[in-house]
């Protein structure tokens, strides 16, 4: 079997055994976002090809509007029986590909809310972690918090924690107030002014007045301008976490280093959480979900 | 006297009249990041050429560190005589020009915070309202907060309401959520989505989740995605105001549409407000230190 994470920006695929494990891994920068309608067979030939790609399970960005197939998105509760019936084939050459539904549910004040590919890791995260897991946080461009009840997804909010960090350091004053990156780093001041930004999520204000802040701190000389981008990335982590009230252990899921960002900062809340690499979540529950479908035959 | 407002971006003068009437006034694209070192004084000549300018009083960002002189802050409580006693003068032949201080004090967590510009704003309305204000809010790239006690500026809090607007507008996924404005505009559905978004703001859950349902409303046809700016715009305001517990009757000082926008956002949340003109504002707030200037001798 061969599992796709296909999302906005990036196409990674695993050639696994039959037990599950990854035999073979690529990654190409051939996102949703860059492939013209109609490419998706050929993007999918090219990743896998000389692999023995009998069977292959896509989750994630392909199965919205903008991807191969737009697959209708479960509502909560969402358990991974009602995700695995949401799976939809696709006509490859190749053999046979099927992608997986998205998930939708609506937060406490009636507003929608969605996600694709998530689904897939908190499965897995569930599959991988025979420990308790109060909630789940997904790290990323667009944070999810997660609350699992009875073994199916029961509800979710997204925040837009990465994305407001890169369009403000790319575009904002705030940007211009972090130096440019050719003064030498220095560890401990970065780790100091990051943790100094997950704290001030803790204060009252509002995030639009703690963003300010990271720009006045810096021309009061409180931070230096090349740790601002960790006081800010302290800050939009600390908000994200503390938006949702979530229950310990808090497992994050994400890229390493991203998600070990996570879990310390709620450490510094008070919040018990552990990382988990998004790679081995997104695996392990397209695995479980394959093994769902096999069975049904 | 000539007024001179001169801001990040833009350059803006007014000629007065003995009695303060504004006799003729002018707007140049030429704010402080415009200007390179050294080019103030001519800057200045141009934009007054033909006036009668022997007196000269600024204020903004051209008391700044990347302005004409860097005039310091002066600490908050600041009445309206601490801020003529840190008006500093600036060598220029055309004849006597002075720059305002800027105010700065400390949030209720010891986190620092700045103004140059606004608080001229603040005594120029405190001089022009002879009605009750509550609290004062000044609409803007980066709003203001402000606490006015016993006629002085003590204290205050900067939300970065419009630049995240902006940047979020051009650079994020709801940008892209956005339609281009080719399609015509709804004026109703418009204020629908502007209001809202206002209310949102009351809602649980955190901005950066707020953001990204403006997002998923318009992914599941809740909104029209050209209606996603009001709705945007609605949702920054709407925390900007209820960031700080504002007293009634408020006070919003900005560009006139923009002031009226919040104004009616405050409303929305049974904050009871008044829009007034940000020209008249510093117009008003310059004379009055003039004034103070004059007396002295």
């Amino acid at each position: 079997m061969i599992a796709i994470d296909w999302g906005t920006s990036q196409l990674r695929a695993y050639r696994l055994d039959g037990a599950g494990a990854v035999l073979d891994a690529r990654e190409r920068p051939e996102g949703v976002l860059s492939v013209s309608p109609g490419g998706f067979p050929a993007a999918l030939d090219a990743i896998v090809a000389g692999w023995d790609a009998d069977r292959v399970l896509m989750s994630g960005m392909v199965g919205s509007r903008q991807g191969w197939l737009e697959v209708p998105y479960v509502a909560c509760p969402a358990g991974l029986d009602a995700i695995a019936r949401g799976v939809r084939s696709v006509a490859w050459h190749g053999g046979t590909a099927a992608i997986c539904p998205g998930v939708t549910c609506y937060d406490a004040d009636r507003v929608p809310d969605v996600m694709r590919g998530e689904e897939v890791q908190v499965f897995g995260a569930l599959a991988l972690d025979a420990g308790a897991v109060g909630s789940i946080l997904i790290a990323g461009t667009h944070s999810k918090h997660i609350r699992v009840e009875q073994g199916a997804i029961a509800g979710f909010t997204t925040h837009m924690t990465g994305e407001v960090f890169a369009v403000l350091k790319a575009h904002s004053i705030l940007g211009r107030t972090m130096e440019d990156g050719t003064a030498p780093r220095d560890i401990i001041a970065e780790a100091a002014a990051f943790e100094s930004g997950v704290e001030r999520a803790r204060n009252a204000g509002g995030l639009l007045h703690h963003l300010f802040g990271a720009r006045a701190r810096v021309l009061m000389g409180e931070i230096a301008g090349r740790d601002a981008r960790s006081y800010l990335s302290g800050m939009l982590i600390g908000h994200t976490i503390l938006a949702a009230a979530p229950q310990a252990p808090l497992l994050v899921i994400g890229a390493p280093i991203l998600a070990e960002h996570y879990a310390a900062a709620a450490a510094m809340l008070g919040i018990e959480a552990h990382p988990l690499a998004a790679d081995r979540a997104t695996v392990a529950g397209l695995i479980a979900i394959d093994r769902l479908l096999q069975n049904r035959g």
